[in-house]
């Protein structure tokens, strides 16, 4: 190649020995072309040829000197934008080459090569803006955390720090007795700070503070899970049974044992046949008029208490639910107090413990079986507050209907189902947090001769991480309502609430399952280690989208709920009616879904967070009324009722779905407006963008369908949403330290 | 309510009485009702009044003899359509009450009664069509069977009669020490079956029979994937490693050792800091030149190699790959045999040992990190086919490109990633075997006093197990074509193929994932426990997708590929080549794409094979040309092409996984074709037809912003999609039976 005109061949040289992509028929490509040039005279095309020879390659020193040559001559000319204009450099501006433009260029793409890609590659240095972007916080962290802790701020710190201390060091235990020991000694050690009957009234020694309970199930959610479920076992399930369901006198009797741990008990509802239709629960509580005691009894196997928490090796008594039976007649399901185990843990007579055994997660806790085979208990076991039996052996209950009397029970305790969701948050959370720092410190791959990237700077990790990011955000104001309305409802509220509860817990959990998913890929290996944490919060949550009610089960209640309000709201339910609300609604979206809306695509429009709840709350909308009139028009075909719900199942899931995302959106807008701090507002303001159009992206086949928008606007949703994770990943850090969570819970990696 | 003219009352009162959506307001809303009623007497209203007061409601008596009357009187009319039709009836057709249905019906709607559903509610009997939906093969189980074994079916039956021996019984063992032992004894067996060393050549021992191997691997992940990934670790990664970048030498002196397994053995690549970007690895491979050895060296901390299979306990040798210097010269990563161990299980000098300690998953295999201090090995320890040193100390290759070279190694060793897809494919066949048995079994809720329904017979059960039925047949087959064409390969076409092991790994891995999560919910509480095994399957699949390469990047990988194809064909690759390319592609398309075509929603057309076909491969080819188009633009508006790579990752990801699609629901098609008996030919096709169209489905936004298919269209999918659920329910159970797999390895659960 000593002739400046066979130069011209170094680039495509180079390229097809260093290219990985490139095989064997594009050499017989190239060599074919070189046969083909008339103005190469038969000793240079044998020489060329020589150069491109599979069975004798050039000599690695050949390809580093055509390397050094390519990149020096680009370097002298930094104007050069294609291959050939190498070549034609290289060449020394021969005037036959210049003119052999079109047949190389030919060349170039029958080889398959980017001429613009390979000399960008050549030119790449260290610093592409992938390259340089890095954390840097544009706000004041502490001022996030205030936000998101609010007036719960002393509790939580209180929770954090005992959490933080030595003895609640995590470490991995494989076995399960010392495992379950360590939690039990844990959830002494809070019993004895008063935290586990914080929500009891004071003059049964609580902290009659029901919102700072919650804010310890949260917090304590960083730390071991099985401490969580231990604890709420406890002090939520098994003495919230007892306040909700009993009398004063099983306040006086129970209530502070229970709150410092002096009487440890279960909640013994489910069982291995009826598990989300708990209506049909099977164990049997026979009143005995001859001696005013109840005979409690497992029917049959399937019908003992199944995954009881506490019950395979700490619970001494149980609150059990069970058909009343007097005088051969079904009562339905009422709740009963009865003692399993004495003080020295001994089982008692009639009592049958199973262990549920090793679990996918949340080992530290006791999950046991129940059987009770005719155990007697008094009369006053029976937790009376909705139903009794009066001293002529009759049945009592201020609620005639026995279904109604049965949810009103249940409505009681649906508490559990705030505690839940927020201990799914708090996982969530711990999971971003050590994903995202990670991925901030994590490097890998590079441009040519650049350093390496730290993997939150690519485009993928932010979709999978950032999403994640301000969705978690947007459910922590989501709950915070939640919690907020619970504790403050009246009666009328009560339906709203539940249905609230049941589909918050089914949104909060599911996401921090499908979070700590992303964050196990986006840790790689090391999210797999043990000692890393996510393997425990992800086992350890796995469960929640079942217990306190399966998910889906509880994604139809939500809709039913949904489908109710919405006939009480239209009178008419007739066909006119869904006609009315058609057309009101239609009304309301004209300005919505004009010509000129559902194609806009400005950055102003697109972010203005009107703009966003209009769209969530018009999809509410019209799920709504289009799966009501499709069950009517079911029914009216003739069809079953039952069957019609089951044929509309997936509409009635996507209806609650539509609904928890406007009410999630709404209060994270509503929150923001109440911040202060400007920087503050700024950041969350640019996560709840991020939510609501990543929403709206992940629905955007239904805004298609519905010509809600065209296809120029969800793309140019796409677009914004892929620009709003790279403007917000300098902040990336930041926003999960604002969730402050102790070090301690944040495992070796971070 | 004696008097006729008050039981038109009755049936309002039952349901509020009865129904648990009711609320207070409502009963204000039906007192306001009566007391608005001229044609009632004061004292008929009080009397009405006084059965709705909440502060003293009716007897459970009332209510029970309100609820038969309703029932009698529909039973006695059963054309009774309304509740005020029950009303009528009950007054014994008052004329006066007749004339009151708009006023009656208007209280219905303000009472959020949906009447036709109350009624439906109480004619509602066992036989509905949900509850009689069952359990009925329509085709000969043995034969699908065959269909899946093939030529493979005496291999396969064999490792499955050994898995389902007594020395082979699965237990949960979360003793680490003894679960590694445990796995390390079962290897032994599988060695002594001669089942490691199947591929190997028959001069070294081997059974020279790569397709029985891939079978093995397969077949083996119905049983603990702790011994699957253990025995590919040995027999595998480190047997193939020599066999692939080793000469003669090193087959006569190691092979029948690894076969044996009398020399264990890792595969050292990965390191703490360099896991996808392998090409960065850091540990030294220094020639000596005085005693022709090299000294193996790890230069920090983060340089070691991690996350090593065999390496805590077991592995006595390992192929670690370390940077080849000469001179002061870097020569890139190449492969060196190094020992690690004496016989009796020492480590040597030089070597330190680290455990990795519990993992999410995969307990029972060893993984450990190794760091070198200086290790010496004789200059044969090389693994000298692609490179080698010569007498004269230098450096030599028949591939003289560094990069390129290293790709080459890398390639031999693409048989992994067809293991671990067939793997996982087991495991998803395994965790849909116990999560559709079950659901067949499990029953919860029903119509009123009809028996509870399985509950694989609700819809959203069905499109949460079915769709991922579908789609693990559909997986099968792709990857019994991988397997024959990686076995048949030229080099011509070796970079398709190994684009398509690393596209239908990251595919089929991920497939797993997803469709494990959704067989832990579908079993509720019971999938929670490890007895039941999906623990298990679930968390030794989840690092699938990040060994064998990182998914995400490995669809990165896919995606460039397609794009250099894809410039290859288009030969001219100025925009004027995919303009070219874009409208060759909308002539084809002329005819999807027409005004009926993609309004067109009957069935014979949704379901036809051709269109499917044409609809995965117009989404391919559109996402490419798309992608190339743009990535050219930002390049040539002066973006780094590194840069560029990166704003268009999501893009990429979405190209990839298109082509993989098509290339998925081709091979299922052609597999199909080639069955021969009917009713197997029938039931196959309408798997097929529901992987078709569930992913037309998923991404039914693309097809709406292409406009490839209106929304009329996309809405008809979504109810074929549900209604080949419910036809395919019936022959569920028959189908996870097809995959034949042993009882034992089914846990405790069907």
């Amino acid at each position: 190649m000593t002739t400046t005109k066979l130069q011209t061949f170094i680039p495509l040289f180079y390229i097809v020995w260093s290219d990985d992509l490139l095989t064997e028929k594009e050499f017989v490509t190239l060599q074919g072309f070189i046969d083909s040039q008339d103005w190469l005279s038969p000793d240079e095309k044998q020489l060329l040829l020589s150069k491109i020879s599979i069975s004798n390659p050039p000599s690695r020193q050949d390809i580093a000197d055509w390397k050094s040559k390519i990149e020096q001559t680009i370097q002298q000319n930094p104007a050069i934008k294609s291959i050939f204009e190498i070549a034609v450099a290289l060449s020394e501006k021969d005037a036959s080459i210049q003119k052999l433009e079109t047949s190389f260029v030919k060349l170039e793409n029958d080889l398959g090569i980017l001429g613009e890609e390979a000399i960008s590659n050549f030119k790449t240095k260290a610093k592409t803006f992938t390259v340089t972007h890095q954390t840097e916080a544009s706000f004041d962290i502490q001022k996030i955390t205030d936000v998101l802790d609010g007036n719960q701020a002393p509790i939580i710190n209180k929770v954090k720090s005992i959490i933080s201390g030595p003895e609640f060091k995590l470490e991995t235990i494989t076995n399960v007795e010392a495992y379950r020991q360590k939690v039990y000694d844990w959830c002494k050690i809070l019993a004895k700070e008063n935290l586990g009957n914080m929500a009891y009234p004071k003059q049964y020694g609580g902290g009659e503070n029901p919102s700072d309970y919650f804010a310890i199930m949260e917090t304590l959610s960083y730390h071991d899970l099985s401490l969580v479920i231990k604890f709420g076992v406890q002090f939520g399930l098994w003495g919230t049974s007892v306040m909700s369901l009993g009398t004063e006198k099983h306040y006086i009797k129970y209530l502070k044992g229970i709150g410092t741990l002096k009487i440890p008990g279960c909640f013994a509802m489910t069982e291995t046949h009826h598990g989300s239709n708990v209506k049909g629960l099977e164990t049997t509580a026979t009143y005995n008029r001859e001696n005013q005691t109840f005979t409690i009894h497992t029917p049959h196997e399937k019908a003992q208490k199944e995954y009881i928490g506490n019950a395979a090796l700490h619970g001494q008594m149980a609150t059990v639910f069970a058909k009343l039976i007097i005088a051969g007649h079904d009562y339905g399901v009422n709740a009963f107090i009865v003692p399993l185990r004495d003080e020295n843990g001994t089982v008692l007579k009639g009592i049958t413990i199973g262990d549920c055994g090793h679990k996918m997660g949340l080992n530290g806790v006791d999950n046991g079986t129940i059987r009770f085979d005719n155990v007697n208990i008094p009369k006053e076991n029976m937790l009376d507050r909705f139903a009794s039996v009066n001293d002529k052996g009759e049945f009592e209950s201020p609620i005639p209907s026995d279904n109604r009397r049965f949810f009103t029970m249940l409505g009681t305790l649906v508490g559990g189902r705030i505690g839940i969701p927020r201990s799914a948050l708090a996982a969530a959370k711990t999971g971003l947090t050590i994903a995202i720092k990670y991925s901030d410190q994590r490097k890998q791959f590079g441009p040519e001769e650049g350093s390496e990237v730290p993997i939150l700077n690519y485009r993928m990790h932010q979709r999978r991480l950032l999403i994640p990011l301000a969705k978690t955000y947007a459910v922590h104001f989501a709950l915070q309502y939640l919690t907020k309305r619970f504790l403050n409802k009246t009666e009328a509220e009560m339906q709203e609430i539940e249905a609230l509860a049941a589909g918050l817990k089914s949104y909060s959990t599911w996401s921090t399952t499908a979070i700590l998913q992303e964050c196990r890929e986006a840790c790689g290996g090391k999210g797999y280690l043990s000692e890393n944490r996510i393997d425990a919060l992800k086992n350890d949550t796995e469960i929640y989208t079942t217990f306190e009610g399966d998910n889906t089960v509880l994604m139809q209640l939500v809709a039913k709920n949904r489908l109710s309000e919405f006939r009480k709201s239209f009178g008419e339910m007739g066909s006119f009616g869904i006609i009315n609300y058609v057309y009101e609604n239609a009304k309301s979206a004209v300005a919505q879904k004009n010509p000129i809306a559902i194609r806009k695509t400005d950055e102003v429009h697109l972010l203005d967070s009107e703009f966003h709840l209009q769209a969530f709350e018009h999809r509410e909308k019209t799920i709504l009324a289009s799966a009501a009139k499709r069950i009517k028009k079911l029914i009216d075909s003739g069809m079953d009722a039952y069957d019609a719900f089951n044929v509309v199942q997936h509409q009635m899931i996507d209806m609650a779905q539509a609904y928890l995302e406007r009410v999630v959106l709404e209060q994270f807008q509503m929150a923001i407006a109440s911040v202060e701090d400007k920087n503050s507002r700024t950041i969350l303001t640019k996560l709840c963008q991020l939510y609501a159009l990543s929403q709206i992206e992940k629905n955007k086949a239904w805004y298609l369908e519905d010509n809600y928008m065209e296809a120029i606007k969800t793309k140019a949703i796409r677009t914004i949403v892929n620009q709003l994770c790279w403007d917000i990943r300098p902040d990336a850090v930041a926003l999960v330290n604002a969730f402050a969570i102790p070090d301690s819970c944040l495992g070796e990696l971070v």
